[in-house]
Parts: structure tokens; C-alpha cells; sequence
């Protein structure tokens, strides 16, 4: 193992974002994949659960940290929440830097976790290390970062989309509605009735309309964004009959500074530089099938001067730009490599 | 032709509404299909374009007012906007009853049909006539008319949805952002790239955020149930990747009224009587998969004390309850049959 | 309960075939639902299972052969094989009529039975008594009798297809190749991972393409067919991301007497009096969306003189004529009541 | 542009099979694309067309041979057969390498292209050159040759699957039977009312049960795998509701030396040192979910001594193997690179 290549865990790796996390990770140049646990399927080859990587030679072991600690440089947690917080606690004491995918560190506020969790936070006492793992707006802290609390993929479509908005004075953070619509892998690889391939085909449906735990997650960023103590918001998520993808759309109220102009204008100089957003000219609405497979999110905007209103549209892949690609693009950056290596 | 039975010319067949009206109305004991035209398919059997009606016997005839005058007590008219009016002025005139399922008639405003339909208005001197085809808004007029603006898909479920609480007072008539999402059938039988599988499929994206045609009569019926003269709001509809069914969310502004006890009271009372409309209890989410090939809606709502929002969520199936059945219901109004009677 | 209907129980009703029972019994003029059973759900409303009926009145009751035989003409048994054959037998002797949908009277042989289901019949006593449920082939038998054995849904399409082939001596007997392709509720309403949404989207793969449950019954009845005590063929099942239909493809060898004519008339005297099947012009194919939530079977046909082949194919709803539709139409005549009453 | 990078043309883009070319070769870290062309599209931005590729600097131009001569050093034939051939041999004569993805080079007999493509050959002098284009098959020559009749989608899948049987006498080379399912991006971008959502989505059909164009190519490359001068079979193709992917099921009749171990054993000496076939343990079935956006053609095989048949399952990408990727596999070939780079 003395080939230079950054040693990668992947912990808790039979869900569907572990499956992502596997795909990108093994064909990167700069990393090498040495653990890739499974409580429940350990010992067995990953190909047996997923059969894309059945030529792959890898193989699922049971979760054990010192194994972890002694053969890898990074760990990538894609764990329930509570179990992440158990994982990352002796990973980061033992110096390993951690990109966790569930909630866990997402929420600075312990209370808003109790809140939406309905559990105590497993280690409170890390959340001031957890940086927030969304490169576009918390770049320079990822790069010193130990522990990344990546961002959930919901709020990186929304927060991309409206960040810009309220940090430039152009949207209200009063009143803000957020409509979004999520692919089937979003809810993870549950087998459970409303999952099941009849009860979601030819379906459209809303679901958690108040109180959605990636609310004040959505809430805490744009607040931030806007330079605010707290914004109170309404998101509500849809499942639609796909297998990736979310688009949002975000109603805001316009302010005086508002016009197609200066809207465009704060996203140039929000993105332009920007590897994995793309705006659309105003007017045009994003859509999920130019961005699923890719870490790009693909944003679009409207001004309604007759309603006062700006509508925006954010389209991401959850899988990649909304959690394991977006924890790459984290790792990249924490291990000084090009951003965007193994993401293109 | 003796039978006592209703004679329907389905004037403008070869579209996905035409389908429906004749698998609703060729299988209604009360109804007999009388004439079924397509310019373009003319003399051909509707089994050649929709294989489902193979064993039908009928036939595609070239529209001919007189034949149809001749033969028909009613005429539903699942034509273009524009080409529609044509055709009820002769008809009317003859004395048929005329459903239109286009929007021609839908708007009171031909201030507004000139803005969002960028034509001049084919019939001005009828709108008074045409009474808005929504039987649980209008049934006592709909009982007396000659003359039936049918419903439009997304209206349909948006009125249903908000019409008793802006009714009751119980959310506040500014401010109120509707997003839906429609299956592929709500764009016709258009053979356009955007619709072709692969560019649908996996699929889902906002489109016309501003503007979109069904606004001003979103407006229109939501100031009416409000008593205000106008209602401004924002309508932003989606394409999901299903055949049928809107889904549609309303996002509103609660009222110092606005309880569970009184919105669910308000619904009670709107609905308890009504055949078609079912609603949820409150914080259950409408799904389109519960209303597909049937002509119900079904509404469900949850009050948010956090945001001080009603957010309500209803599901029809656009090309029954969102026009096809919708327009038999109005026709069994009109003749005095059990409104339900073929749509069960 | 004076009304002179018919009284019939639904046991078993909690997947998808005991849904489209009950779709298509509650709309049933001639019939009343009095009792639907099942285990897990009992006591609660139909509509909680299934939103569709969510205003049916309808509640599920603990199964109770006593309560059954008490207030029921006849049965429709939507239960596990095994555990239908416990039921029939009671119910049987009560005097109702049984339309059993589950496996356990179809295969004439006990031997098969045990070979394929790997159990011991649970009642070999009344396979005697039981009439194969499938119209088109023994309507005679069916009129009078009171235990029918529900043809399966891939053998439905398979037979309807080849049988009139075969009795006319326009195909061989040996070395019928047969692939079928169903939508996910032919799976039941089974939750297991390989039924997930996004392990079937985007996914077509064949299952036990030896020894599949379904390929002794197409056996024994397309032997009975050609008169034969045996056939022996390949019969391959596939899954295809869609709710409803299958559809089916058999190749056959032609024989002297094959031609488009031959095979045409042949079709022609089996069906021309069916009122659910229909054949298409030589050299179309069939296809699910033709047939979708009604009862015929789609049928067509070409012969290829170069490989001297004859392939046909068909397409049914899985649902209906594959199950619940066809058990209806079973009892209808068993009632002496039009056949096609109900469903239409 | 002096960077050592191969110079690619891209001849034709507009369609599926000209988004995967440049998905691939824009990516790949030794080719550099120099023109894409497309005569509807000439000068607009390649994003404008393929909105994923919206931040890529690409452009469509005219086609003009002058230009991709000057600038390229290998050309990629997306185009519709007949045109390929007119490209084809200018390109050809300057000393391009080509890669064909349509049909015109593929047939080794004039008479059959005559008959199939109901066309004269446009360029019969050139069929002697063309190497058919399936790496497992004829890497050696492919490694020297200049133009590629890259080989056709359901071919890929089915010459996979059946060659190396019929090349070991595992299989009779007669009475062959294939029943092939590939998603709707098979059918090109194709803007035809057989081929919109609503006509696909929820439809499973067969289509060209006989004379589909594919036969005689599947019929010439397994006839050169058994070692006859030729084969006569039954291809029988379907359209499945999903993008991307091809199962294939072929039947195949054993032969004395059929056995588990025999047939594993054949396909073991095929591949095992294929970087793109992965052939499943005995009874296992492939999965077009297993292959999609990947160059594997996955591969299952079942012995069913009951019916002394072989049955054999194979699915790949339908762009990917089954074009697009198969092609840039060549190209790897012909210009001594790592046949895999750029495709893992």
C-alpha cells in the first residue's frame, strides 16, 4: 500500500449512497479503498449485494475500528444517524479524518436535533469541530476541516438554489416555500409497502408536509446566508417515480433590489467559478435528467414582477452531488487534491 | 335510435381526453355515442388509434356540424382552444347542449383569454352563457346550462383543494403559491421531443414557472370562492414521469380562524355530500396512485402553527376528474341523471 | 340483504389481487360484497389498506369460515396456495360456490404438485371436482360447477394464445419456446428488496428460466389442447418496470398445414364469439397498454415461412383476465348471468 | 493542440448514440474531441442540445469532411446508415481511422443488406476493409484495421451470449430462438408517437417478430462462431418502459456435450480474461440494472435437462456496449492504448 493513494473506509456501505460511495471512490486515481463494512453482510463480496461491482474483488467486513484505524487515512461514513456520531468519536481521536453522510453533525443546534431526531445527540460535544459539508459556501473551512458534516441532499439543492439570494438582499428570508421532489433511492434501500415498485410507479406524492428533519437543516443555512439569527421556512418533499434526482423549487418574495439583472448577476458572482453548478438563462428550469449520474446541480430562475415573487429551480443527483459525490468533493479539498478529480 | 338514450357526438377524438370521453361515455348505460370525429382520421376505426377500442365498431368521422346536429342531443368538444368555439356557436345555435373541455370559455375575462392565449377571442358574445364546469362549485348552474367551460386539469385540483378555506375565511387570499406536478398525459398526445420516453423518464422538472395558462383561471375561481374581485398567486406546474394524475401542494397563509378543527370543519362542510372529493385526515398527503382512472378527488391538509401555513395537497387523475369525467358529470347534471351514474 | 343479489365473501384481500376483487365485485351490479377478509388487517376499514377505498364503507373481518358460509353465496378465495385449499374444503361442503385464485386446483396431477410447490396437496380429494377456470376453453364445464380452479395469470396468456393452434394441428407440439414479461404486481404485493422501486426501474431481467410454478399448468392444458398426455416446453419469465400486463411471446413450429390463412381461421373459429379476446391482423403485435385494467387478452400472430415458425403473441392485464377479472367472469357464469357483466 | 492527444470526430451527434460518444470521449484522458458535427444543429452549443454537456464549450458544426480530415485523426459515425458510407469513404481515403456505429458495414452479403435496408449498398468496395466491430471476437484484427463496422446493439447481446457455445458444440446451430427487451433509447431519438411517454410507459410489446434488421447480422456472426457458412434463427425484439439496457434470452437446443460444468467451462475460456464480460454462476439471470451506464455485457446461463435446452440471458447498455462504448473500445484497439481506458 505504500503507492502514495489517500486509504479510504467506507463504513456502512450497503445502502445505496454506500453503493455511490463505492462506485466513485474505486475508479478515483487518488484513493484506494481499504475497508468496506457491512454488519449484515460481512464476509460476503460486495457483488453479491451489489452485482455492478461483482468483477470488483471487494469485499464487505464487519465494522471494527482499530482495523479501520490501522489500514486507512479517511473514513466515509454512510451510517444511520446516532450509529455515525459512535463511529466518528475513536475515527477522529485516532486521526483519520471523517466525511459522515448522515445528520449527525449537521445541526449546530443540540436542540433542534433532540427536536427532529427524537433522540439525544450521540457526541454534542464534536459538533464545534463538524464543519458543513456543502464546498460552495464553507470551502475554506473543509480544507482545515477534520470532520465534515455533509450536507443533506434536500438541503443542498435548496440551499444552493437560495443561499446567493438572501446573502445579496435580492429574495426576503421572510415566507419563504420550498416545493421539492425526490427519486425513489432517496429514501434509502428500506424495503418497506410504500417502496415497494407498484405503490411508487405511476405515483406522485407529497409526504412529512410540516416537520421534515431536513427542515432546520435548510433553516440553519440560509440564516447563515442571510446574515440572520434564525429563518422559519416551509419545505415540503414529494416522492416522485424515478430512481435519482431531486428538483426543488423555492417561491421567495422579491425585494426592491430585485430584477432579472441583479438576480442573474449575484449567481454569476456566487458560481462562476464554480465547477459543479450551472445556471440556466432566466427563465429556463432546471430538470433531473441532465444532472443524475453527475455532481453538478443545475439551478434556474424566474422574476415574477407580477407577483413580486423569484421562483427557483435546483436540480442535483441525490446520490452524488446530494451525498457521496458531495463528500468526495469534500475529501478532495481536505487532501489538497484538484476539487473535481474522480467527480468529472 | 329509439332507445331514450342520450345521443353524444365526441367532437375532436384522437387526443388522450377524446379516449377517455369514449371509454367513459361508450360504456354509460344512459349514453349513446352517436359521432366521433378527427379530421385527420377520418373514415379510420378508432381501434387503429387506440387499440383499446378494437373490438368497439366505431368509426372516426370528418367533423361535420350537420351530421352532428342531426344526430346528437350534446356535443363534448375535446378540441384546441380557438377551434372549439367554433364549433359551439353552430351547435348551440341548433339547440345541443355543448361541453367544451378546451378553455375557450373558461375565462370571463377576454382581457385575460387575449394575454394567456395570445389570440383574439374566438366568442365573446357567449362567455356569458358558459357556465364553469366544477359541479361542486356550480352545480345549480351547471343544471340550467346549454353551455359548459370545463374545468381545466390543474384548476380542477387546485380549486378543490382551496375554494372552501378562502370560502370560510380560514387562509388569507394574498400570498398563496401552488406547485403541481402532472403526469405526461396532461401535455396531450403531442409528439414533440420533450415528450418522447427517454427525455421523460427519470425526469422531473418545473416548466412556464410564470404564466403558465391555467393561472388566470386558478385566479378567477379562487377570487370568486373569496369574494374579492381578483386573486393574484403564483402557479408553478411540473412534469413527473407517469401517465396520469396532479399531484398539486398549496402552500397558504392561516387566518386567526385557522384551527385543524375549523379547516377539517370547512371541508366538512364543502364536501361531506359530495361523490367525488374525499378528504384525508389531517396530516395525510394525497397521492395520485389512490385517484387514477377514477374521477375523485382526494385532498388532504395540515395546519403548520410553526409557520402559520395550511398546507393542503390534493390528487386527480387529469383526464377524468380533470376533464373527461368531469365533463360527463356536468353532462349528467344537465340531464338530469344520477351524477355519478357511469363514473364509479 | 332481500335484494336478490348475489352474496359473495372476498378472503384474503390484503394484495393486489384481492384489491382489483374488490374494484371490480363493489361495481358489480348483480353482486354484494359481504364479508373481506383478512388476517392482519382485520377490523380495519378497506381504505386504510387500499386509499382507493377509502369511501367504500368496507371493513375487513378476521377470516370465519362459519361467518363465510353464513352470509355468502359464493367464495373468491385470494389466499397463498396451501392455505386456499384449507378454506375451499368447508366452504365446499357448505354449499357456496369457490373461485379459488391461488394454485392449489389447477395442476390435474399431484405429482406435479408436489414437484413444484415442494408440499403435499392439501387436497387431492377435490381436484376431481375442480373445473379449470379459463372461459375460453371450458365454459361447459364451468357452468356447472362449484369449485373453480383460476387459470394463472402467465398461463392465461400462454394458453389463450396457443391452444387454438394447436387443436387445429397449425403447430407441433414439442418444442414450443415461450417468454413472457410481467409488471411488478405480479409478484404480489411482496415486500422484499428485489421488489424495491429502484431495484425494478430501469431494470429487465428473467427469473427461474427452469422450473418456474406456471410452466406444468401451461403444460397440462396445452397437452389437453392437442390432445396429447404430454407436452414438454420452455417457458421463461421476465420482470419489466411497469404496475400491470403481460405480455407473451411463444414460438412454435409450424406444420404442413401453416399458413397466414390457416392460422387466421383458426383464431377466427376459436374467438369469433369470445367476447375478451381479440386478435390482431396478421404481422401486429400485441401489447400491454391495449389491454391495462380490463379483461381481454390481445392476441397476434406472424408466420415466418423462412425459419418455419410460427410466433404469436399476447398481452393481458395480470390483474384481471391474469386473475380477478377472469374469476369474475367464471362466477358470472356459474350465476347464469351475462358473462361479460361487470366487465365491460 | 500538439498535446499527443487522439484527435476524435464526431460525426452525426444529435442523437443517443452521439450524447454517449461524447460523454465517453470527452472524459477520456487520451483523446481530445475536435469536431462534433450535426447539420440541423450546425453552430449552436452542443448544451443546447444535451443540456448536461451546457458548461462544456462544445459546438456542433456542419459536417464537412475538409474540416474533420484537417482536424482529426479518427472520425465516430453516429449517422443514419447509407449517409455513414458517403463519410465513411473520403475519410477513409485521407487516412482516418473510422468507427461506423450505424449497419453499413456490418453485413458481409451485399443481397442481404439489399434486402433488409430495402437499399443498394452505398459502398461494397469497402466491406472487404471493415473489420466488424466486437472486441471478444475479432480483437486481433480490429487492432490493424482502419474502418470498424461497429457491431449492432441486440447483436452485442446476443452474439455475447450464444458464441462461445455454438463455437464448442454446446449448442445446436439450429432452431436457435432469441426474445430480446431493450429500453426506449434503442430507438434513437426518435420524435414518433409509438415512442412518447404515454405510448411507452406502462406498455411491454413486441415488435418485427420477423425480418428485423438485426437478424441477419446475428444470424452472419454465429454462423462464423459455429464454423458453418450460415445459420437461420428467430429474433424477436420488444420495447420495455425504461431508457437504457438489452436482455437478451436465447434457447438454444443442447447437444451431447451440453453440461453444467462443459458450458461453464466454455464461457470461462471465452472470457476470463474479458475486462467486459462477467458471466454469472449456473441458474443465475442477467439484469440490464447491473449493466446500465457501463460497457459490461453481463451474462447467465441455465442447462434445463428436462427440455435439453440451454438457456442463455445477457444484458449490456444498449448506448454503451451496445454502441457507443463498444466503438470507443475499439478505437482503444486500433491505436494501441489500454482497451479499457476511459471506459471503467
Amino acid at each position: 500500500m505504500g503507492n502514495g493513494k489517500i486509504k479510504a473506509a467506507i463504513v456502512g456501505a450497503s445502502g445505496y449512497s454506500g453503493e455511490e460511495l463505492i462506485r466513485l471512490i474505486s475508479k478515483h486515481p487518488d484513493y484506494q479503498i481499504t475497508v468496506i463494512t457491512s454488519r449484515k453482510n460481512a464476509m460476503a463480496p460486495v457483488g453479491d449485494v451489489f452485482p455492478r461491482f461483482a468483477s470488483s474483488g471487494l469485499f464487505f467486513s464487519d465494522p471494527d475500528i482499530k482495523q479501520i484505524v490501522s489500514s486507512s487515512d479517511v473514513a466515509f461514513l454512510a451510517l444511520p444517524h446516532g450509529l455515525a456520531a459512535e463511529f466518528a468519536i475513536p475515527l477522529l481521536e485516532a486521526g483519520l479524518k471523517v466525511l459522515d453522510i448522515s445528520a449527525d453533525f449537521r445541526l449546530k443546534s443540540v436542540a433542534k436535533y433532540i427536536e427532529y431526531y427524537k433522540a439525544e445527540h450521540p457526541a454534542p460535544a464534536l459538533l464545534e469541530k463538524a464543519v458543513y459539508g456543502l464546498p460552495e459556501r464553507y470551502r475554506g473551512k473543509i480544507r482545515s476541516a477534520s470532520l465534515i458534516a455533509c450536507a443533506g441532499c434536500y438541503p443542498t439543492s435548496c440551499i444552493l438554489a437560495t443561499a446567493p439570494l438572501l446573502a445579496a438582499g435580492l429574495a426576503s428570508p421572510t415566507g419563504i416555500v420550498i416545493s421539492s421532489a425526490s427519486g425513489v433511492t432517496g429514501a434509502g434501500r428500506k424495503v418497506e409497502l410504500p417502496y415497494i415498485f407498484p405503490e411508487c410507479n405511476e405515483s406522485f406524492r407529497a409526504y412529512s408536509p410540516v416537520g421534515h428533519r431536513h427542515t432546520p437543516e435548510i433553516e440553519q443555512e440560509l440564516a447563515a446566508a442571510a446574515g440572520l439569527p434564525e429563518i422559519t421556512l416551509n419545505f415540503i418533499p414529494h416522492l416522485a417515480p424515478m430512481n435519482r434526482g431531486i428538483n426543488t423549487t423555492v417561491i421567495l418574495d422579491r425585494t426592491a433590489k430585485t430584477s432579472v439583472e441583479s438576480v442573474a448577476a449575484a449567481y454569476e458572482a456566487a458560481y462562476k467559478d464554480e465547477p459543479f453548478v450551472r445556471v440556466l438563462p432566466h427563465g429556463k428550469c432546471s430538470d433531473t435528467k441532465n444532472v443524475t449520474m453527475s455532481n453538478i446541480c443545475e439551478i434556474g430562475f424566474t422574476v415574477d414582477p407580477r407577483t413580486s415573487k423569484v421562483i427557483v429551480t435546483s436540480a442535483i443527483d441525490n446520490l452524488t452531488k446530494g451525498a457521496s459525490g458531495q463528500a468526495l468533493q469534500c475529501a478532495n479539498i481536505m487532501f489538497g487534491l484538484d476539487e473535481t478529480s474522480g467527480l468529472r
